[in-house]
């Protein structure tokens, strides 16, 4: 057993009732990502792959959620409390030859690697260390209670504190993250009973079984540092996400990202903007995406797992999800690029244009009113206004093909599988079901007929 | 006559010529509802059906925006001042019966039921009674005069008030809401004067002439509440708009409704959303609509008078007026549902499509590029990129009706009145005149013919 | 030479290596204005057509950004420093035969008219005045150093300052802004040294110099006004323009226009909007556009260089560019005006509808998905949805010309140069290449073939 080796143990097995949905509370999302995607990241530099999580209650959501981290999973069967969480992954922790585990709730999105290595340090000192806030609000946390040089003798519930029993109030109270030496605690464990009114195991209960068995029991000071406090009810959830949301884009603006507007701005964790980008609020962007310097993000515009390229713009109103934009693209306004949108460099997307699985070549341009799925188009195309690639039988998916300088007419539909050839020419109003040979022209339309007379529409 | 009974009385005959608008004040709008919508939401449970209402300055919006109070309204075809608005509308009060009336502005949006319940609980004691107020700033509001007792002894106006005559300041205003009786106040209606600069009958000289006629003067404290006070500019609109609006918003988080980015987000005083439903901001909700559990709506949204089922899912950049949209439904983004669509179990709705007084069955989608208008399309059904229902001939609407597990082919005008049958096809790129049999296939195109060269584009 | 003539000399060569861009700092926009911009508007009113500005990094860039100034620009090759920049200018300045020369720096957005006019005022009594303030953070400004009368003894560097030597502590600093005169400062501009860590010429250096010379130097106090500080990272470009933007948001509510949610309304200082306009947050309006009294622009709009008459109505998600709005039009939702869009009076943009170089004739209309490019419409003309103006071969743009009255049928491609006629109806589905005739009826389509079976789709 290695002695002083911290395994991380994260209680993520609750619904979360007062959230009022069918997700698991750690699957709430914050700028994004799930709350429990916070933690591991939290947790990820101090413990690497030394990190269990309990799941329990939509576990096979969690599990979809996070399916590279499902081999450390252990399933709570039933939620019966945070004692009793720990019974159920006591194994699984001591398999790992730890000699110390730390136990954090997958409700606190806003703790930081920093604060859980200041409690990871205790180990090797103490048999039950846990940390300690003294928050403006101490709401309904558990009281901590010292003697007169400081040790740790119980934690109190708020309800049953006396300052008779207790003595004076300090406002120091539990905030619910604990490193548990496993040979010690090991012991207190079989002794943890449910004999309270919500008929649960407590794992506080643990301070004072350590306390009276003469253990070492140390409390870490957090100051005021609210952080550590779990999400509870919608309105936690949303101050905490603002608080995230603050913390990222002022983060940026530092490094020197020219964010206009930030308040309207939104970016999640794991994005990275380069210093030297521009974005005009009110700007949202998720996921994966990196935005590189010199690129500019216009306002109006939502983007989730999405590169950008320098130089590259993306005007207002653009919807890009899963998309790949080179150097010195120009993006809308009213731009949707979905799953599969590639654009080489200098390539145009305009308004009311909607790509996915497509591919632009370098200066190609689709400017008005087009959908293109499925499709490549060569470089220097020119998609005219109204294109169509009829990519769907209402079964299966097509490929359109469209060599490099093709010119395709306004109002077009290119009736996938097909392919219009090299330098080729549609002529407008048609509809292509046959391929275009390089260099060729292609029509498909009727010759227009004029009446003398206006006739009723039809 | 009911002595203890209070009739209410609006007046609202004002232009609000800060405002630099055509629309009376009181149709000033405060998120998406006119002001006096606010006064008889806050009078209603207290007065009922009896509330009149006194118009003048463009008398018919007033009752083109309240048709069903039209009844009670009563006009004051010259505006010459509150007390000249009192004496046009003493006798249709009077045939109410009530022992009391209770007066108060239509440009008080902030008012509450609270508030005016607190004064008319002063029937039958008081003869003239009203609220005061001690704002921060008690600005040029009328100072209330009191004597060591605390009696009422007169209002006087801001510029009048003299220490010597009228004592210390206190602060105390006028806070602009009488209960009058209306056996009392009637024998004083006939004294009031214009006598002063602006030449108009004011309500506040009846407090004068009440006290010194030694009836019983009643001033109801309020504290610092400045929910009472007039709306006379642009600016007090904005600030009491953004009270609502934080008001409704901040009511809505409490109850559970998960709404991210509650900064920018707007919901109107008619809105439902149910603890459990989802908003991503920046979302604004309007009218009477209703969002029930476990909906989400994301961001950059404008929605008015629809409905949104359990499980539906309104992506970026959709407009929804008046709109029905079902269970599990997704729309958009960049969806503009109009007037008269309904979405039933599943439907979707997809990028730069529009939908007026059409309905897409079950699990019907139309994707993109489309516009659905006067259609009924069938369950099942795929509405290809690029169709439109020609449904206007330049004077008259007509219906397009497809039936279920249609396939309507990409790039094709469908030139209602049409039927395309259950199962039936439509090839990409057609025009359909005519009906198409159930399980029929119907091409409406010209053949596609290839040239070897290019040509020059037509 | 006038002897109390000021000229006015604005310091913009450097690069602004913290904004981590390719433009030089002065291009850096606030409001979509460049920072230079707003120190231009503040000089004009004090100093007319007297302004010269010295160039440097990207000086093509600042010369094509103000084509109209570039007569009065002085080219710094090397960026020296601000005492450099001062002896490159010298010359230009004295031409002039102006009696003062008043220096600012290029990256003061927020200075005012007021401030640079209150300095400009020791003309014909100092030798050298500059701007004093004292700000809460002193940060790194040079301290201002007073004898016991008040009378100005140096600039020290913040680094150097010392209390036995320089006494204690005011919190005085220099803003950067010089009055200069001529004829004393040009004795001493040859004296400049760059002996310094950075090499460079400071301008600074000029106070100690004429107080040694004996010459009257005064410090005009400027409190603590922080707006005279220079912008020198993204942080603080930020903060000026949320500065900048509630002070135009705020001045534009005090005069009359109704800014519902103005937190997210984003207003370019030259922007008119009139009292009695309205606006629904999130908008934002740059460059020159003009909107009317009783015009209402509603949320999610983007708009530069437009102007909009009375009664015009852009509803949500529209983005207007040089575009010319006329009285009662209707845009939007989802419409695009790109330059040279005019819309006569009455007339209306709908959904998915782009216009570029196209005019709407009085009460003509594009309701739905369509794109109008180098086109007239005649008044009460009806475009269908899907209509699209070919106007462009890959090489050349064409006009497409409808008359009034006209009805063009739904997904019809109008192949340019084409004229439809007075009065005339082009049937839906058609490809129109050739003139159609007042009064005629075109059609362009194929005749609709129905099969018994469903086929595969194509």
């Amino acid at each position: 057993m290695m002695a002083d080796t911290v395994t991380a143990l994260i209680l993520a097995a609750g619904k979360g009732t007062r959230m009022h949905s069918n997700r698991p509370k750690v699957l709430q999302t914050l700028l994004g990502e799930p709350m429990l995607e916070y933690v591991y990241r939290a947790l990820e530099p101090a413990f690497g792959e030394r990190i269990f999580t309990v799941v329990g209650f939509g576990a096979e959501q969690v599990e979809s959620a996070f399916p590279e981290r499902a081999s450390n999973f252990v399933l709570q069967k039933e939620q019966l409390g945070t004692g009793h969480a720990l019974q159920e992954a006591w194994e699984s922790v001591q398999k790992t030859g730890a000699g110390y585990c730390l136990v954090i709730n997958g409700d606190t999105p806003l703790a930081t690697t920093e604060a859980v290595e200041r409690l990871a340090a205790q180990a090797g000192r103490a048999d039950v260390a846990f940390m300690t806030i003294t928050p403006q609000d101490p709401a309904s946390f558990g009281r901590v209670v010292r003697d007169d040089s400081g040790r740790i003798l119980a934690i109190v519930e708020a309800k049953d504190y006396d300052h008779a029993t207790h003595g004076p109030v300090t406002g120091e109270v539990n905030a619910g993250v604990y490193l548990l030496r496993m040979d010690s605690v090991g012991q207190l464990l079989d002794g943890l009973r449910a004999e309270n009114n919500s008929g649960e195991y407590y794992i506080t209960d643990l301070v004072a079984m350590a306390v009276e068995q003469g253990m070492t029991v140390e409390g870490v000071t957090c100051g005021a540092d609210v952080n550590l406090m779990g999400i509870n009810s919608p309105r936690e959830l949303i101050d905490a996400e603002k608080t995230l949301r603050r913390r990222i884009v002022d983060g940026l603006i530092d490094e020197g990202v020219m964010i206009h507007n930030p308040d309207t701005v939104i970016i999640g964790p794991r994005v990275t903007v380069e210093p030297g980008a521009e974005l005009f609020g009110h700007v949202e962007i998720y996921g994966e995406s990196v935005v590189r310097a010199g690129s500019v993000l216009n306002s109006y515009t939502w983007i989730t797992d999405s590169s950008f390229a320098p130089g590259c713009v993306v005007r207002q109103f653009c919807h890009v999800e899963q998309a790949e934009v080179g150097p010195d693209c120009v993006v809308g306004p009213y731009a949707r690029l979905r799953p599969g949108a590639v654009l080489r460099k200098g390539a145009k997307v305009g308004n009311f244009v909607e790509m996915k699985k497509a591919e632009l070549g370098e200066g190609a341009k689709a400017s008005h009113l087009t959908y293109l799925g499925d499709a490549v188009v060569g470089a220097g195309s020119n998609i005219g206004a109204g294109t169509i690639t009829c990519n769907y039988d209402g079964k299966n998916k097509f490929i359109t093909t469209i060599g490099e300088g093709a010119f395709i007419g306004s109002n077009t539909a290119l009736v996938a599988p097909v392919t219009v050839g090299r330098d080729a020419l549609v002529g407008a109003g048609s509809t292509i079901t046959k391929d275009v040979p390089d260099e060729g022209t292609a029509i498909g339309r009727a010759k227009q007929l004029n009446l003398k007379r206006r006739m009723k529409k039809s």
